[in-house]
């Protein structure tokens, strides 16, 4: 994701929040900020009463994707907070979240097995995002800050290795697209999807 | 949209945002809350310094589909704002505060161009939206609280007259969906949208 | 009251305030708030950190007019909240609120009765509530918007059916008032507010 | 006042609240808190994000009432801000802080004539404010804290020194009460305030 | 402390806060705050989501310095909060915080074992506090808020009776300051602190 | 500073705040955080309304240590903006705050030099900080967490490389100390902060 650089940390905290008490069910929830140096010009550290809706947004979409890959009976009345810190922003931070969220999820996972937390792996199947658009008509893959900016299309994609699909959001910044478009939009990601599985082979080797 | 009722009301507000003064280009936004009264149990004021992250995600997505078919130079330095406000949620507040968001624009345009605020029209084509989505396999149109809440998929779709997308957000609730059903998804998806433009000619008829 | 719309909600909770926890006594509360294109230009939604200082002194006279007709001992250990949304504001907001939400609360209390979350009808009696005003020394009923700006005294009065004061609350915007005045001011809004009770005859009956 | 004491400070502040620039007139507002000290048990200050909607509404009621004997013209455009701080809380706080204010109102008055801020006295005339109560039918005046905690009816009246009203707000508590108790309590509000000038004659003689 | 006034009141409070529960050990905290009219112009209360770091820092200081003196077992599971609120400041309301609110603190106690909240003393030796400063390289002692502003170092010390530190804090302002300077420093402050404990024989006196 | 780790970013903002306007001169100031995933267990992230009031205190110790060795005037009407953000916790975060911001600041100069920000560097001397503490007696040099939390008195010492003082820090957490344990934590400081230069030494070569 260009010079993107993101600090993703698994923390185990023990119970869930209050609405799924005593449910046998764990949760797995996410949040998402970036620094005031990761952007020039600086970004201000959000005051008390504003709201940075944006991250709010992209907080949901990382702990909706991780949850669709976790079986919830197999974490057991556990927590487990993926924090989200963006150091250095160039475009795809959002994509680059969920990525660096899944292997510290497996990391947090490995060692909740160890620590006896859990006794089988909650995890049930890897799950990967890129980000496409369409820039003049051309589709891109993993668009960094200057291409995200000019991008008449900018889309999202969080898939399995499996190939389905966990989240597509696309929307038309600029000119609404096609249905063809949307399926070579869609092609092309599946193709970036597969990279990223490679790299997660290498991340969570040991 | 089942029994949901969401008020829609645009207003116009002379000036654009701080970042945008004298591009001689206006701005179209959205605010969407839910009154306490249109849920049961009762739905709590958004009390001060708490976020409802929900809310805010949704306002932007109203946001971005209606600037999606505004020519920002035909409005001229002005601000519409879309106040979407629910008196009864029965699933689909979302894609029903699109719909009604786009009738009262036009409405707003229509007031806008009597009164000279602009001399053009700018809602460059009409735009529409609807929700699918998969329940034990079978796709959906026009989930209602009761379909919403046990859907595998949910999808947002909002199209425009011409057939292209203008957003699409589809989240694996609960598994993954294929390539295939993706497809089916975004062809009811059509079929719905046809019909709610037809609502759309009776509302905007005088 | 003019032009004035203002949705009221009354919704059951199970329990009641901490400090009223094990009295066996039930509590009403309300709560106020303007839609944003209630008011010509858009009034701004509050933001976290910033308060309506007008709207909490009108929550805390509608919860203080409905309490001072309710047997708490009757409603049992429940909370009625009245929810009150201007919808749309010409004046006598206020009143229109404290009108809406009896109706509301004689008609949660026939729905509590129905469920059996109690068995005896707690309203001790009706309560009703009207403006006056004094205009370049001529009393008038039930200002609207523009003739509330112009008023020298603008006072809101509640009273029950038997003619007694629950809420008496005057102030002399820019010319105090004689004891003589007020007599006259007190005598239209008696006039004023048996009317109120003949609405509600309409609203309640079924 | 029984024990109670409020520390009333008021300051000169160039200029006028942004609503009203340029139109060559003045304004006065008022902020009424409580320490925590004030009372037993202590009362924990406001956090950021709460609010204390009844001291909210007292230093509203302060701020109308001293509003009402000052012409703002000559005040020229300058804001004098009331704060009241209530050292020690024994009922009749906000009658306290009204007539406190008024005296430090009047000091300021004077201070802003020596110091040529203004020309003329913009005090058009005294004002000052008592409470009276039902307590078992009868008429009481200047409740302290036990009196208030036992009353069926609570007023505050403000009244010039010519025996005309500025403020008069009455709540019955318990039980409603006729026509003839609000006279028998506006009368003896009009001797309670009789002494309140001579406090006022004593305060500012120099 | 030249003009500085500052009202310090102790409350007991049953109980201590939740993460020293159940440890059989009390606790001690501050809050400082100036009243608007503390200061000339006059400083606006804090709003909602508004942080003031410097009154933060100051009650920080205040409860670290009484908590040395305290023994927490003595005090059993009870809180004293010591309010430290501002009502004229003219340089070293910290320090005047500080003394003040040893003394309130004293006071407290003294009640508390009349009223059996506590069966010993907790106090286990006085604490005062002084400001110095150097000033073109002269040490004052006690800064005014006019010698504070030209001062190139700040410092506060806080002391036992018997002439161990409890509190050392000084800043450079503009020219740091060398190691015998600061010993000059420190034995002003000595003496300073041995004139504060006298005013305490007086205070403490009944 | 054991296994802390904090990121130092140093920002350039054009302008200075609204009380210093004009002046010509120019302003430097610090922000410091805590990454959620920083501490075990898990620190959560500031909620709006709620104040961190350790990190305010810390904040205005590093903006205060930096500003005594930088020269206004040089510096232009421009801000440097100091961002640390604790990404590992091991005691001494304050004092590796004020060091990697040194860094930071010095390699800030340099760019501002090289783009013409300004033409002379600002900083005057070289400054550094350090912790100290008293443990059962003995002097302990650079506190981790583990010796932090036993420590009876805990010291944080910034020096200039000409060995002055520009903050002297000390709370005696359990047991007050004399003046001449004072001593010898200040000379045990010195030969701490040598070591700091060395270690600038290595950083800021190029």
């Amino acid at each position: 994701m260009g010079n993107t650089k993101v600090l993703c940390t698994a923390s185990w905290e023990p119970g869930v929040p209050a609405w799924r008490k005593d449910s046998g069910m764990g949760w797995v929830t996410a949040e998402y900020s970036m620094l005031p140096g990761s952007t020039a010009p600086r970004k201000s550290r959000p005051r008390s009463g504003h709201t940075d809706s944006r991250g709010l947004e992209i907080q949901r979409l990382i702990g909706r994707t991780l949850r669709a890959v976790v079986d919830y009976e197999k974490l057991r009345e556990n927590t487990i907070v993926l924090d989200c810190d963006v150091i250095q922003a160039d475009g795809g931070t959002r994509t680059a979240a969920i990525n660096g969220s899944f292997i510290a999820l497996s990391d947090a996972v490995r060692y909740g097995l160890k620590k006896k937390f859990i006794t089988q792996n909650p995890i049930t199947q890897r799950v990967a995002a890129v980000s496409v658009g369409l820039i003049k008509g051309n589709t891109v893959l993993d668009l960094d800050y200057n291409l995200d900016s000019i991008a008449d299309v900018d889309m999202n994609i969080a898939m399995t290795e499996s190939g389905r699909f966990v989240e597509v959001q696309g929307s038309a910044e600029k000119t609404p697209f096609s249905g063809e478009q949307l399926e070579q939009l869609l092609n092309l990601a599946r193709r970036g999807i597969k990279q990223i599985f490679k790299v997660y082979d290498k991340a969570l080797r040991r």
